[in-house]
C-alpha cells in the first residue's frame, strides 16, 4: 500500500524538508482562535467514541458526506454512532483531493498510530482501535494539547458568558492559557429574531435596564471590561457583508427604541446601527490594546429546508459575492482618523477579494509595530493547499509575510491541532520552493527565521502572549 | 521539426502518463452538451472542405483571426473558402498558449494524420490533403462519431422543434445515441423582440391560443413531455445574469399580458417573469427526473455595428461580472424547499465565481444520488489547461471531484471530440502531480478508478444512460 | 552567502534560460508609460544620495517601511537621509518574497555592482558606496537611459503643461526619444475641488474664456493638436471606476455651468459629464493615431488622517472592487459605433477582472492591426511574477500573446529599468515552461520572435516608433 503520510508529507524540495524539520516542526502552537468548549479543558474530557469527535459537530465532513449521496439519517439523524462512522468511512475513499482526506489520515496517524486508509474496508477495525485509545487518559482533552505543545487557546465566547471555565483554568495555572474572545455577533444582529431576548440576557448580566442605545453601549464596554480581566486579547466578529452607513447618535437611538419595540427595521437602518455599534466597540478594543477580528463573506443558511430541520450552522453556508472594499475602507478610516483603530485581522471567504484585503491592510499600518493591520489566513473553505499558498503568495506579492501571524483552526475538535501541521508544511513547502526557483536567497537560516516567526513568534507578540 | 503531439502531450509525469493510458484513453465518449445538428446525425453528412468544418461558424477561431489583423472579408465575409483557409492559416502559428493552436493540431493529427504545423507554408499542402481526405466515407459525421467512440450526444433545441431528425435516429438505432435537451431561452426572454412571434410558433406547435400565462406554461410543459417522449434527459439554459424575484402568480400574468400588448417592461418586471418562470420548469424537470444546466454569466453582443452586420453569435462576446450568489442561492432554495429541484449542473463563465457556485452546490446536496447538484466544467472561454484544472481544482478543494461529471464539448462541430482527450489529458495530468507530490496515495487503481469515473462513467449515472 | 542574482535569475528551465539570453535580453526598452520628470532628462540630473533616488517618491516602499512597524519620521518626515535610508535596510531582510526586494537587490547589482544583500549589517558600506556612484558622470540621468539601452520614453503630461523639457530633448535630437502622453485626469475630475482652477489654467494656456462646456471640449482638443505636434503618441487615463451614462450635450453643458458655478453634483451628473468628455477626447485620439491608456480599478486616499498630513499618492491606495463589465462594454461599443475607437490598453488593477479585460479586448478588434485592443500588462500591485504570469497566461488562453506590447514601468525613478530585465526573465520562464511541459513546440526560434516581438517589436510597431 502506498505511504501518504511520510516525514516529508507535502514537502517536495530539499530546501521544504530543512526548513520543516529544522524550524516549524518542533515550535508551540498558538491556536488565537476556534471554537473549543473551555469547560471540556477545565473537566479534561474524554471521548467515548471517535464518531463524538469527527462527526457530532463538523459540518465540513456533513457537506462531503451529503455530496457523497448519504441519507440525512447517517448524517445528522437517528442512526448510531457506528452507523455514522461507517458512513464517513465509506465517503473518504471519494474524499481525494479535498483537505478532509488528508486531516483524516493526519489524525488517525497523529492521535492513534494508525496509517491505514480509512474505507468501508478499514471502518470496523479504526472504530475499534479509536475507541480504545479515547478510553485512554493519554486521549483526554488536556493530553492532546500538551502532546501537541498548544501554548494558547482562543476560544469564542458571547459577551453574556461568565466565562466561569476560564476563571477556572486561570486559578489552576494550567500549561495551557485559554483567554476567552469576545464575539457579540448577537449584538450586532439588530434585525435578527433573537436580539430582544439576547439585550435582555445581557441586561440581566450587567444589572441594568437597557432602555437606552447608551445604555445598550454602555453594557457592551463593561463586558468588554469583565473580559479583559479575565484575559481576553481579541474580539472576533462574524460578517456576512462589510458596512459602513454614517448616521447620528440620535438616529440610531431612535433605530434602537424602533427595534425593541417591535418594528421592523429598514437595511439603511440596520447597517447605520451596525456601523455605529462596531465603531463604538472597536474603539474599546483599541483601548485595550485587543485584536479586532473580522471574518467577512459568507452566505448562510441557503437551505431553508434543512435550516428548519436542523438549524444554523449544518452544512448550508457557502461564499458569498457582496462588495467590500468601500465599505472597508471606510469603516477603518474612520477609527483611524479618530485614533481608535485596535490591531485588525481581516478574513475573507471569497478568495476573489485576497488582493483587496491584502492591499487593505496596507492602508493602516501606522508605523505602531509591524504588521498591526493583517491579512489573516486562508479561512473555512479555504483551508486547503491552494487557498493558503493563494493567501500567502498573495500577502507576500504586496505586504510582508514576515509578520504574518499564521495559523488557527477555527475548529470545533480537539484532534484538529493537526491542521497547524498542514499549514507549516505548506508554508515550508512554498519558501522552498522559492529557494528552489531563487526567488529569494537559499539561505535556510534566513528563512527558517520566518518560517518560526510565522509559525509561533509573530502571534505571541501580536497578542502579547 | 519539434514534434508537440507525441502520446504522452500534456502529460508531465510517469503517474499521468499511466492514469491516461490504462484508464482514461480507451473510454468511450458521453458529450452531454453540444450544439451539433441532429440531422446532420441523420444524413450522415460530409464536408465538402476543411473550411466548412473549421471557419464556416466557429466564432472561437474567428475572435483570434480578428485579434491577429484579419479584415472581416476573409472572416465572414465574401472571400472564398481557400482565401478563409488561408486567413487561418496565417493567424495559427501567432496563436501560441492559446488552447487554438493544440486543438488545431490535435484535430490535423487525429483526423487527418497530419504532424504539420498549420502555417503560411504549410496551407496549400493541409487544404490538398484535408479536403481530399474529407471526400473519404472514413469522414462522414457518423463514421467519425463512431472514430471517436461517441455513445451519446446531447444536442441543444428549441421548445418547438418537432424532433423529427432525433426520432428518425431513434428509430435506426444508430450506434450513437442522440438525445434532445431542452433549451427555452426564448421562452425566458420575454424582453426580446422575437417573444411574440416566438409565443404565437409555440401555440401553433401545441395548437392552442396561448393568451395567458397559464396557457404558456402549459403549452411549455406539453412540450417537456414531449420531449421527455423522445429521449430527452436534460434541460440548458443560458443566462447572462441570475436573477430571483419574488411574484404573485396574477402580477406574472398582468405582465404577460403587457408584453404581449406591446407594453415594455421594466427591469424588474422581467425577473419576476423569468424567476417565476424558470421555477416552473425546474419543476418539471425535477418531476422527470432530468437534468437542469444553467450557463451563467455571459455579457453578449458587445459590438453593435457587428451585431447589426453579422448578427448574434459572431465572436463578440465576453465575460460579464454580474453579483450571482444571492440569487442563485434564493433561486435554488425556492426549489429545494418544495421540493421540485432537479439534477442541476451550474457553468459559471467568469473563473472569479468558481469558488461561489462549487460551494453553492454543497448547499443543496440531499443524499439522493452522489453529486445531485454539479460544478460543471470549464466552459467557453475557460476551456484551456488554466481554466479546466483551475476547476478542477476547486471543485476537489470544497466538494468530492469524486462525481464530477466531467467534460462537454459546447460545439457546434463535428471534430471536436479532441476536447475530450484534452479533458482527459488535463485531468490525468492533475491526478499525476498530486500523486508525484505526495497529496494523494499514490495508488494507480485508485486514482485510474477516479479517472474513469470523470471520464465516462459519472455522466453515464447521472443521465441515466 | 548565497547567489541571488545570477545570470540564470529566475529562469528555471533550460528552454527559458536560452529565450532570455539568445532573444531577450539585449532587446532596446521601450518605456512607453512612465512618470518620469522629463526636465531631468534634459538637465541630465544626477543625484545626491541613494535616498534621493530610492525613498523621495516611491511610496512602494513606504508602504513596506510602515508595515514592517517604522515610524512616519524615517519615511516621509524630518529625519536625515540617512536614517531614512536606514529605515529602509532595517525593512529589505523582512521583505522576502515581496518584489521591492528582488528590485532592491537588481538595481543595486546592476547600477552599482553590488551583491550584498541590502540590511543594517550592510547599509553603512552600501550607503557609502551608492552615493560614491552616483557622483560618476556615469549615473547621470542620460547615461543610464544609455547603459539600459533605453529607446523610447513615454512620460505622462498635464494638458496645461508647455512640454518645454520634451521641445528642449527633440531639437537636441538625443540617443532617447522623450515623448509626452497627454493625461487629462483633472478634465474628467469635474467633482473634485481643483476642477475650476485647472479649468481656468487650461483657459490662459488656450488663451479663451472657456465659459461654455463646448469651449472647454474645444480647449482639449486644442491641447490634444499641441500635443500631437510634439510628438505625443498616448493618452492615458487613471479611472477609479469605469463608467458610462448617455446624456444629450445640453444635459452635459448644464452640468459644467453648475459646476463652473459652485454647485454640487450628483454622481450621475458626474458620470455623464466623464462619459460623453471621454467620448470626445477619444474620439480625437482616434483621429490622429493615438493609443488610449485607461487604468482602471484602484481605490484612492482610503486614509484620510495620512491625506491631510501628507498628501495624495503617498502609499495610502488599494484595490478596489466596483462593476466593470457593463460599463466599459457600452464605452468601448459607442466608440466602435462611431468609428471613433482608437488604439486602446485596458489595464485592471484588481486581479479579479482579468478575464473580463482580456476577453472584453476580443470585442473590439478590428482587423485593422494586429492587437488594436490591447490586455495591458500586470499593474502596480500586480508587478510581480505571480501578477505578470497571471496577465500573461489568460491573455494567452483568451487572447494572441503574440501582440502583446509588453512591459512599461510607470515608475518615477530612474533606477527602474531593472524592471524591463526582471518582465523579461518571467516571460521567458513562461515561455520556457509552456516549451518544457509539451504545451508549444520546442521550438526556440518560434518562441524566440514572440519574446522579442513582446520585448520590443509590439510596441515599436503600436505606438509608429
Amino acid at each position: 500500500m502506498p505511504q501518504l503520510l511520510t516525514d516529508d508529507f507535502l514537502l517536495t524540495t530539499a530546501y521544504a524538508k530543512e526548513l520543516y524539520h529544522d524550524y516549524a516542526r518542533d515550535m508551540p502552537i498558538i491556536d488565537f482562535h476556534n471554537h473549543l468548549p473551555p469547560q471540556e479543558v477545565a473537566d479534561d474530557s474524554s471521548f467515548e467514541t471517535i464518531t463524538d469527535v469527527w462527526l457530532s459537530g463538523d459540518h465540513y465532513k456533513w457537506r462531503l458526506m451529503r455530496a457523497n449521496g448519504i441519507k440525512e439519517h447517517f448524517i445528522t439523524g437517528n442512526a448510531s454512532k457506528k452507523e455514522k462512522f461507517d458512513a464517513w468511512a465509506e465517503t473518504v475513499p471519494n474524499t481525494l483531493g479535498n483537505p478532509l482526506f488528508q486531516w483524516t489520515q493526519m489524525e488517525l496517524k497523529n492521535y492513534f498510530g494508525i496509517h491505514d486508509f480509512l474505507s468501508p474496508e478499514t471502518a470496523d477495525d479504526i472504530w475499534e482501535r479509536t475507541n480504545a485509545a479515547l478510553k485512554e487518559k493519554s486521549m483526554s482533552v488536556r493530553s492532546l494539547l500538551a502532546k501537541d505543545r498548544v501554548e494558547f487557546l482562543g476560544t469564542t465566547d458571547d459577551p453574556t458568558d461568565d466565562l466561569s471555565a476560564h476563571q477556572w483554568i486561570a486559578k489552576e495555572q494550567l500549561d495551557v492559557k485559554v483567554a476567552p474572545s469576545f464575539r457579540p455577533d448577537q449584538a450586532l444582529n439588530i434585525a435578527g429574531a433573537g436580539f430582544i431576548s439576547w439585550t435582555e440576557k445581557l441586561g440581566e448580566v450587567v444589572d441594568e435596564n437597557l432602555n437606552t442605545y447608551k445604555d445598550f453601549l454602555t453594557a457592551l464596554s463593561n463586558r468588554i471590561e469583565y473580559f479583559d480581566q479575565h484575559g481576553c486579547r481579541a474580539s472576533d466578529h462574524g460578517l456576512n457583508r462589510m458596512f459602513y452607513e454614517e448616521s447620528t447618535e440620535a438616529e440610531v437611538e431612535r433605530i434602537y427604541q424602533k427595534r425593541l419595540n417591535g418594528g421592523v427595521l429598514t437595511d439603511l437602518e440596520v447597517e447605520k446601527y451596525q456601523t455605529r455599534t462596531l465603531l463604538h466597540l472597536a474603539a474599546d478594543y483599541s483601548e485595550r490594546g485587543w485584536v479586532m477580528q473580522l471574518h467577512i463573506g459568507p452566505l448562510r443558511n441557503n437551505n431553508t429546508k434543512m435550516l428548519e430541520a436542523i438549524g444554523r450552522d449544518s452544512g448550508y453556508d457557502s461564499i458569498g459575492d457582496a462588495p467590500l472594499a468601500d465599505a472597508l475602507s471606510r469603516f477603518l478610516d474612520s477609527l483611524e482618523y479618530e485614533d481608535t483603530l485596535p490591531k485588525t485581522v481581516l478574513f475573507g471567504l471569497n478568495p476573489r477579494d485576497n488582493y483587496i484585503l491584502a492591499t487593505m491592510a496596507g492602508n493602516f499600518q501606522d508605523g505602531s509595530i509591524p504588521g498591526k493591520v493583517q491579512f489573516g489566513t486562508a479561512w473555512w473553505f479555504n483551508d486547503h493547499i491552494d487557498g493558503m499558498e493563494d493567501q500567502m503568495k498573495i500577502l507576500a506579492n504586496v505586504g510582508l509575510i514576515r509578520h504574518f501571524i499564521g495559523m488557527l483552526t477555527d475548529s470545533r475538535s480537539f484532534l484538529s491541532f493537526s491542521r497547524h501541521e498542514y499549514f507549516r508544511r505548506i508554508l515550508c513547502n512554498l519558501l522552498g520552493r522559492w529557494m528552489e526557483e531563487g526567488r529569494v536567497p537559499a539561505d535556510s537560516k534566513w528563512l527558517g527565521s520566518y518560517v518560526q516567526d510565522i509559525s509561533y513568534y509573530n502571534a505571541k507578540r501580536y497578542f502579547n502572549l
